[in-house]
């Protein structure tokens, strides 16, 4: 069955959302975009997506372009049209149709919205309980990472190469340290402590790995937030990841190195079981 | 008066002219483009702008949508439906449509092609004959500036960042040294000697650079391929950029000092002499 989308105003079938050859996401890569996850067809982590989607619009400078309120209805609207239990809803903001021209539009130019949702096994995921494997690949990027734009070529790149060496994710490398995944954030564990990469230019502000250091101190987890490098990883306890659609993920590889006996880790299951408990919280589920 | 514009196999008013949301253009950035010059109604630099676009297909690893012939024939088309006397063709091709996924989509799915004419006045330019300034911005894109990718958010955002400043074009700085412009190649003149920066994954491989370099050798001129600084720029008795739709054109000012005395210098305008003949040879314009 065919999604029904939302495109600049329009809820149509998914095959004919279109946008203009001139929409300056298509021909620059000049946009914002986001994912919210979707539980017992409600959305999660609502306030922190706003609060990011906003963020990165005013880095760009482009207008916000209808109320929070309607984009969250709107968000809603197409959960309930597509019959969405589980999953998440993607939206893309641009800086909508000109003439191409590298500087920006004539002030006024309506920003384009596009949105459609994915429906996906979130809570009850079957590769959360056998976790993952993570490969290193080169963090080549721009030096805007904690913008989230729709230029995402490098994490296309090294996201294919990830999957061609059998990984479920990729790890970007830069100097040696870890940056993040190609659409994740990146935990190891040492003993009791969670070290995850402090907040900067060079990773995306992840909005589970900004929960997860809520969580950590409403638990008593000592987290840790400093670069940690590959040989660290591979000699970690544990390992696991972060995300929109897949929560908490366990890693159990990093390359072709087996972590923690290649099972799950205390703390990676610990960590998904209270976010998995505070969004549950969020959308009123038992 | 609406042009007609090519996507996907059809020629369609530019109102007309969409893309499917789900374009990996649109949602990755993911995908490439190029811009031939055309004088006289007819194409120049034909041959290093189709070497240049099957390199960054290559890269990219997506496939040539069309032959060569087509792709040619397309452009021919465009250009004369829309009464090109001067101007250039625009053509983007990417990685298609597919369900988003970082990872790139089932081998067989077709690549996405959109194409449209631009008017404007090449050979009699009168920008040309008083000069421009350029103002440096920070060069902040991605590791692989060699591929004519149409994730530009980078170049977006220093290409404003000039235009705000009251440049006409950006010249992007990494590590004090000027890397190229946010649209063209950047030269200096010290001497009769003309300074442009080596080739390597830094840097766009300009077809005018490449022309620029043969008729150098061809009429006797001194280029020397390095890295030179700001305060090079600033000092040096002459500076220039090239672009497809610039050709070569003189710098005047870099930030707020004057080159040159503030005149178009004696190279550039050879430069830019020598390489108008060699496209009117070219386009078989005496």
């Amino acid at each position: 069955m065919s999604r029904t989308v939302f495109v600049n105003g329009e809820y149509l079938p998914e095959g004919e959302a279109r946008v203009s050859i001139f929409d300056r996401g298509f021909v620059f890569g000049d946009g914002i975009y986001e994912v919210v996850p979707v539980i017992g067809g409600k959305m999660v982590d609502k306030a922190p997506f706003l609060e990011r989607l906003k963020r990165s619009l005013a880095e760009l400078r482009i207008d916000m372009p209808m109320s929070e309120a309607d984009y969250l209805a709107m968000h809603q609207k197409l959960i309930e049209l597509n019959g969405i239990d589980e999953g998440g809803v993607y939206s893309q903001i641009t800086r909508g149709v000109a003439d191409r021209d590298f500087a920006f539009p004539a002030p006024g130019t309506k920003p384009s919205v596009a949105a459609f949702t994915m429906k996906k096994a979130l809570l009850d995921n079957p590769i959360a309980v056998k976790g993952v494997k993570v490969v290193t690949v080169e963090d080549i990027r721009w030096k805007r990472r904690d913008i989230k734009s729709v230029a995402l070529l490098g994490q296309v790149m090294a996201k294919q190469e990830a999957v061609e060496k059998g990984g479920f994710e990729g790890w970007m490398v830069e100097d040696g340290y870890v940056t993040e995944g190609t659409s994740s954030t990146a935990y190891i564990v040492k003993g009791d402590t969670i070290i995850t990469r402090p907040l900067s230019n060079s990773i995306l502000p992840g909005i589970r790995r900004k929960v997860i250091k809520r969580l950590c101190e409403d638990h008593g987890v000592k987290l840790e937030e400093r670069l940690f490098t590959v040989d660290e990883a591979l000699a970690a306890d544990e390992a696991f990841l972060s995300s929109a659609t897949t929560l908490v993920m366990p890693i159990v590889e990093v390359d072709d190195t087996r972590i923690g006996g290649g099972q799950p880790g205390p703390v990676a299951r610990k960590m998904r079981e209270y976010y998995i408990a505070a969004i549950k919280a969020e959308a009123g589920i038992a």
